[in-house]
């Protein structure tokens, strides 16, 4: 089933995903494609059986699990990463570190119609997905053997995607991953210095400088961050302080989360002609009374979505250093971005 | 010229390269190619006037600089991300901090042949190159102003090459990069702990376990690491411990090195048919007697080279955790690496 593996020097986890083992003759040049052949795609209403059995769905009155009359559909990824079955397991061997792959990959499916991406649905449906997301996110938050529940979304063949309907996914960890432990450290820091939250201080720095802002409404706002890596990364950051990403106060605001997103995806599909992006949620991770390795409160971090168009390859420099060229300036990016007309 | 940023709550830094900045419309979908035209390639015996003038070259004798006759030649980045002009400058704004782009960006160009790539390279011939990286090395080590150099190659446009003839480059930074700043601090903290490098003690299980050996001679020792990010990564090791790359005790094994890069190399082309890939070369950043900020000790490092094909896509899950999925057990993958025939 795979593994967890720590690398010994740097504490980096890695997911040895012997499910999706390949001989070396599956990995021939351009022989990934994207599946966007209505007759075959699995997430289509009609083809329900076709998935594992739903975890979770929005469905018409009247109708049930595994037919059709949904809106968003959860369903477990049929090739995952990891699976919920037989507990976590932690092993060592030298100087090497390993658990089995505990944790869950879901897939949450937007829609029933193949074609109609995100930014094409309404207020009222993108809100239905995000509260979907919520659900899922909320609802895995209670196992105490996971750490962490990262959403996110690969859109088109070089952002990653191998199914074109439109969907999220979700990974539910037995650790928090080094990147988010990383921001968590990071803010952490900044708080136990000022005793204010590093991201409220940037939203007011970017407000008051403005040249980064793309948009803004009544719960949210997006920017390109000072140091962006990838040419028109994107940040969108909730005006209201909140750590985690599905409590009352946050879904009070989902149309307002609704309406950024479409509004920065059109925005960005009008500019760079429908590119393939990706984002991430990054929220707290999950917290219990008895205390996990990492002890969040609820001050210094700020939940938060990057997204990042796919332009630019990654090459030898970025992964032997982790440095990044960015061949755009975001004042650039976000004056091209802000000035695009939605309507 | 571009500026280096860092980030606020993460402590990257970027580099912002206006020099090479883009209009949106730029980046539309596959536009980027390879340049594998004998006609218009600049690295091409013959073309020497295309490049900017050299810095150092190995050739004929009665030949001179910027004509034909050499046989690796080193040039400036045509479009570089850095540039020694100016000398540094560090800034802050608010939360922001900066340093104008200083530093320096160089091609090495393994050979006057196009079509003749360095595993198809004699012994003598791979060492003639490898003795030119470590001259570039050596010679930029002594500026203080820079902390830290880097050597790769991206062999590839899906590894992220503009240009199909065989070439190294070399980044010069006045910091020294996240990536190797973890390695560093990951086997000072090994180093404090046992007293001992983790390198040599990962290549000593590592012989002993012997199921991801790939292969190793009098010098070096190549296998694929418990915890690879990517399939068929492959890290090389000097057998003798060693911080830099260009000591004398390194260069008298540099044709041992020439036969580990030839040996690794043709067998990854047999087994994944002519893949895109990168390396990098990790080893010391700069030390000076008035000491960096990293202080560096003898015993705490190991130089090392890490090579990966490009053989899947890194998608949001990727960038958003740090944890890489990896579908190619590196058992697996050191057992095709191991049993390819060279000859």
């Amino acid at each position: 089933m795979g593994e967890l593996r720590k690398d010994p020097i740097l504490g980096r986890w890695v997911i040895i995903a012997t499910e999706r083992s390949k001989r070396p003759d599956a990995f021939s040049k351009e022989k990934e494609t994207v599946v966007d052949d209505l007759s075959v795609c699995p997430f289509c209403a009609g083809k329900e059986k076709t998935t594992p059995p739903e975890i979770y769905s929005i469905r018409d009155p009247n109708t049930r699990p595994n037919e059709p009359g949904w809106k968003v559909r959860v369903v477990p990824n049929k090739f995952p990463a990891l699976g919920i079955d037989g507990g976590l397991k932690k092993h060592g061997f030298g100087l090497n570190d390993m658990m089995n792959n505990f944790g869950a990959h879901e897939v949450i499916i937007e829609g029933p119609d193949h074609k109609r991406e995100m930014k094409d649905q309404s207020i009222d449906e993108i809100s239905t997905v995000i509260t979907v997301l919520q659900n899922r996110v909320e609802d895995l938050h209670r196992d105490e053997r996971l750490r962490y529940i990262l959403v996110f979304k690969n859109k088109g063949r070089g952002a990653g995607a191998s199914l074109a309907h439109p969907h999220h996914q979700l990974i539910a960890l037995p650790i928090t991953p080094k990147r988010v432990r990383e921001e968590l450290q990071g803010s952490e820091f900044y708080f136990k210095l000022k005793e204010r939250c590093v991201f409220c201080d940037i939203m007011e720095q970017e407000k008051a400088y403005g040249e980064r802002i793309v948009y803004e409404n009544d719960g949210f706002f997006a920017y390109c961050p000072y140091a962006s890596r990838f040419p028109f990364e994107i940040w969108v950051l909730p005006k209201d302080h909140s750590i985690d990403f599905y409590g009352p106060k946050v879904r009070e605001k989902n149309k307002s989360l609704a309406d950024m997103m479409k509004v920065i995806l059109t925005k960005m599909d009008k500019i760079l002609k429908d590119p393939d992006y990706n984002y991430v949620i990054h929220a707290a991770p999950n917290r219990f009374p008895r205390g996990g390795y990492w002890q969040t409160i609820e001050q210094d971090f700020h939940w938060h979505i990057e997204l990042f168009p796919f332009l630019t390859k990654v090459a030898g420099f970025e992964w032997g250093s982790g440095f990044f060229i960015n061949p755009v300036a975001p004042e650039m990016a976000a004056k091209f971005l802000r000035e695009e007309k939605v309507a």
